[in-house]
C-alpha cells in the first residue's frame, strides 16, 4: 500500500468486460467505530454497489483493514474523482492511514526476475499466455541466458545480466537490473528462482512490490539449498513460502504459503521435483494477490483479502 | 437462520469473559446499494465497535449476506433494545430478509443422537470437556445403549430408545426421539452416526438445527455404505460432509466437508479408520460454525463467515 | 501393463546419467506364498541391486502386484536376456500373469490431445522443457489452432485436425487423430483438455495409454460443466481426476485425484480458475507414474506406487 | 527398534480375530544385493503369506529397511520358533542390524502424561473406546489433577505427581513418574502435552518408546509458546509435530506431521483452537504407527511404512 498520496494503478488488462471492471479501495487506519460505516456511506451516497468486501479489525495492533471493490458501472463520475473523495475521507482517518484505488480496467505489468531453473517462469509465461494473470508480463531479466528463447517465444522481452562470480563484484549488475526494471515501472518484482539475494538497497527502492518465492515453508529453512535442510531434518512434508522481500534474508512479510507431504522414500532431487508443483502454485496465488490489491502489509504480517 | 422476527439465541456458555461477549448479528436480504451503510450506520450511531464482520454479495442470485459482531460492552443499552433497532431495519429491506441477532454470553445447547458407533461422541464430549464447544450437550439419545456409560460419565444424560428393525414400524420411536429432543429446545440436533434416516415430518420440525455427518464426500456415495462405494470405485481421497438434514437423504445444503488421501494398500476397514479422522473434524467444525452463526442457508448453498 | 510377451518400453530420455539408469520390473499374477521370494531371489542370483521396491497383496481380489527398479549397472548382461529370464519366470505364475520390463534409459514419448483450453498444455511443455517429465512430447494435436504457435515455439510439431460441429460426423476427424497419434506409436495419449469424447473403437485401440484430465473429483461431476454442477450443489472442495480412457465416460480406473477448498464467495469463474491449478498438478503427476511405470490396473482400480 | 536379541512385542489386544493376527517383521541392515531375497525366501520355505511388505533403500545412508507382516495362520510353528530363524538371519547381516519380531496378537500398552490441557488425552481415551488404538492406556499420570475424572471414567487409573514451581527441583517427581511409568512396562510413552521437559536421563531409559506431541510445525517454533511465535511471525499455516522424545529440546526423530491452514483473521486463540485438530491427528497417528511397528528411527531420520 502506498501512503496517503496513492497512486491509482490497474488490475490487469485481462478483464476486458467492462461489466466486470471495478474500482478497489484498500485501506488500514487506526480502528475506531464508525471506520466502516463513512466508508460504505460514502459509497452509498452515490449508489455504487460493492461486489466484494473484506474487512479486519486486528485485536493485537488496533489496526483496521479494509478492501472494497466497487463495481465501476455504478460509479456515476470519473475515477479521479472518486480517489478525491476516498483522499479526503482517509484524511479524516488519521496520518497513519494508508491507502489506495485501483481500476481493475488499467493495464498492470510485472518485471520477472529469473536465474537457470525455468520451472516458475514457464508457469507464469503460462498463465500469462491462458489470460490467468492479472497482469502483462513487461519482461523478463536473467543473469543466466537460459530462458531467453522461451520467453521470447511468447512475445516477451528477455535481457541477460551478466553477474560476476564473487558477490563484492555485483554491485554494476546490480544496477544494470534496476534500470531494466524501472523502465518498465512495474507494479511487481517478480524474484522467479532468481537465486540472488537483492542488496538493501535495492530492497528498500523496490520495497512492497519486489516479490521473492522461497522454496520452504519460512522460518523454517533460511537461506541455501532448503531441501537439504529439509531432508536431514528429516520433516514429513515440505513447502515454499511467496513473500516481500526485505533486507533481511527470507524474512519479509508473508503472503502465501503451502506444503505438500513427502516420506522416506523421497530424496533431495524427489523434494526438488515435487517443491516446484508447490513453488509454482504458491507464487502464482501470491503474485496475483499482490496484482489484485488483495495483501496489506501491517509490520511483519500480512492481511489476505483472498 | 430464522424469519423476521427472530429468536435471540445465545453463542454457548464457554465465554465467561464479558470483554469477549459479543452480539452477532446475521442477516440475508435482497442486495441493494446501501445495504451495509445502513447497517454499520446503525451500530456506528451508539458507537458500537464491530470486531468481526463478513459480507457477501451473490451475483448469481442478487442476494446479500453479512454477519457482524459486534463488542458487547461498546452497546450502551439492553440486548433486547438493539434486536428491535435491527428489527426495524430489517423491516426496510424487505419481507424476504432473514436475520438474527445472538448473545455469545447466553447458554446454548446441543443434543446428540448416536448409535453404536462411538467416534464422533466421543470427540463433541471431550470437546465439550475442554471448553471448544461453543455450547453445552444437554443429552444424548442413543438406538443403542452402547454409549450410555461414557455419556454419563461426562455428566451427560442418556436415553436409550429401542428402534424396531422394520422401518415401517419406527413412527413411535422417532416420536419418542423427538419430544427427548424437544423438551431442551436445543440450537442444534446432531446426527453424530445416528445410522437413522429421520422421517420428512422431523426434518421439517427441526429445519435448520438438524446436522449430519456423512461419511463420504457428497454428492459422490449417497447412502449406505459409503466406503465400500469408495473403494469399488478405486478412488484416491475419501471425505467427510457435514450437512443440514433435509427430506432427501444427504442431499441438504452443505456446511463443510474435508477429505484425506488414501491408496491402494487400504481396504474398507482401513477407510474407515482413517474416515474417521475426517468426520470427527468436519461435523466438530460444521458444529462449532452453526452455533456460532457462522452458517446462512440460502436454497441449497450456503454460506459460511468462518 | 501389456501381457506375457511384454514391450520393453523406455523411461524418457530425461535420465542421461548412466549411474542413474534402471530396469523397471511391474508384474501383477494370483497372489501365493514365495512370489515374492522367486522375483527377488533372480535378482539376486546375478547380483542386481533393487533400488526402489513396492509390493501389494490384494485381500479382495487374492491378486499380487509388483514394482521392481534394478539398477542397471548392478545387472551383468543385457536388457533382452534379464527380459528373457523374467518372462520364463512370469510364465510359472499362471497364464493370467501381467508383466512388463522398462528401462529407463529409453527414449519414451507422448503425444497431447488439446482443444482451446491451454493451462494443461503450458504445464507439460514448461516441465518437459525443465526435463521434469519422464518423456518427449512428439507432438500436440488439436481440434482449434490456437495452442499452435506456444506448441511450435517448443519445437513441438502442432497438427490442427477440424472437428464438425455435428458429433455424428467427426469419424474422418478422429480417424486422423488416430492416424497422427499412431505414427509416433507413443507411451501415452493424453487428452489434456481435449473437450471431446472418444469413439469406443478409440478408447479400445489406445487401451492403457490414454489418460484423461476431467475437472472434478470423480465420480461426481461426470460430463460436461462439472464446475457449474458443483457451484449449484454448494460443495466446498473441488477436484481433479487423472483417469485411464474407457467406453464409459468419465468411468475409467482413477490414477490420481486431488482437490482445492473454495468458499460461498467463490463463482464458477473463480473455480475454474482454482481448479486450473488442480488440474495441471493431478495430470502431471498421474503422466509421470504411467510413464514410470508406476501404475498397475486392475479391473477398475489402479495400484500406485508412487 | 531394538538390537539384534529383540524383545517379542504385541500390536494390540484389539483385534481378536485370529484371521487378523500377523507376525511382524521390521529389519534395518547394510543394503546389499540379496537381502530382500534371503528374508522372503525364508518366509517362502514354510509357506507364509506375506500380506502387507515395505522397503525401502537409503541412498544416502547404504541401509535397507523393511517391514513384513506374515499371516500368523499361515506360520506352521511357534511365534517362539520363528523369532529364532530371524534371529539366525539378522545374525548374517551384520552387527549393527537392528530388528524385532511383533505379535499383532499379544497385549500392547501405552502409558500417558498429561497437564491440565486436555484435548490429546480425550482423544487417545476415545479413540481406545472405540477400539482404535492398537494398544490399552495402562495408565495416566498428570502433573494436575484437573483429567483425573475423566481417566478414571474411562476406568484407566490416574496417577497425580505434583510437580514443584522451580525446575530445579522437580528431580523427585521425574523419579516418580519413571517408577509409575516402568511398573506398566510399556511399548509407548506418550507425552500427551505434557509441557514439562523430560531430563535427559529419562529420555535415555525410554530412548525409542518416548512419544511427544508439539504444536509447531517443527523445526520452526522450537519451544514454549509456538503458537505467539507463529502468530509474530506471520505465517499461512500452523502445524503439529510427534517425535520420538531425545534429550535435544524437540529435535528428536520426526514421525508425522500435519498443518492446517490459518488467516489474518486467526489470532493466538484461533490457533490454539485450530491447532487441536492438528495435534490430536498427528500425535495419534504416529503413535498408532509406532506400536504397529511401523517407524523405523535411523540417525535423526525415520522410515515410516504407514
Amino acid at each position: 500500500m502506498s501512503s496517503v498520496s496513492p497512486s491509482s494503478v490497474s488490475l490487469g488488462s485481462r478483464v476486458p468486460d467492462e461489466d466486470d471492471r471495478r474500482f478497489v479501495l484498500t485501506l488500514g487506519c487506526l480502528d475506531r467505530p464508525g471506520v466502516i460505516a463513512r466508508i460504505t456511506s460514502l459509497i452509498a451516497e452515490f449508489g455504487g454497489s460493492i461486489v466484494e468486501a473484506g474487512y479486519h479489525s486486528d485485536a493485537d495492533t488496533g489496526w483496521f483493514f479494509t478492501r472494497q471493490a466497487i463495481k465501476a458501472a455504478t460509479v456515476p463520475f470519473e475515477f479521479a474523482r472518486l480517489r478525491a473523495r476516498f483522499a479526503a475521507l482517509a484524511e479524516e482517518f488519521g496520518p497513519e492511514t494508508e491507502w489506495q484505488l485501483l481500476d481493475s480496467g488499467a493495464r498492470r505489468t510485472a518485471v520477472l526476475l529469473v536465474s537457470k531453473d525455468g520451472h516458475c517462469l514457464h508457469d507464469l509465461l503460462g498463465r500469462a499466455s491462458s489470460g490467468e494473470l492479472p497482469a502483462d508480463i513487461a519482461a523478463v531479466i536473467g543473469n543466466h541466458p537460459d530462458l531467453g528463447a522461451i520467453t521470447e517465444a511468447h512475445g516477451v522481452p528477455f535481457h541477460h545480466v551478466r553477474f560476476p562470480k564473487d558477490p563484492a563484484e555485483r554491485g554494476p549488475a546490480f544496477e544494470q537490473v534496476r534500470e531494466l526494471v524501472d523502465k518498465h515501472d512495474p507494479d511487481a518484482v517478480v524474484l522467479a528462482r532468481f537465486m540472488q539475494v537483492l542488496p538493501a538497497a535495492l530492497c528498500a527502492h523496490w520495497a512492497g512490490k519486489a516479490i521473492n518465492i522461497h522454496h520452504s515453508f519460512l522460518p523454517s529453512f533460511v537461506g541455501a539449498r532448503p531441501y537439504h535442510q529439509a531432508f536431514a531434518r528429516g520433516v514429513k512434508l515440505i513447502g515454499a513460502t511467496c513473500h516481500y522481500v526485505t533486507p533481511e534474508l527470507d524474512a519479509g512479510p508473508i503472503i502465501e504459503q503451502d506444503v505438500t507431504r513427502i516420506d522416506h522414500a523421497d530424496d533431495v532431487r524427489d523434494m526438488v521435483r515435487q517443491g516446484r508443483d508447490i513453488e509454482r502454485v504458491v507464487l502464482a496465488r501470491g503474485l496475483r494477490w499482490h496484482l489484485e490489491g488483495r495483501v496489506l502489509v501491517h509490520g511483519r504480517r500480512t492481511v489476505v483479502f483472498s
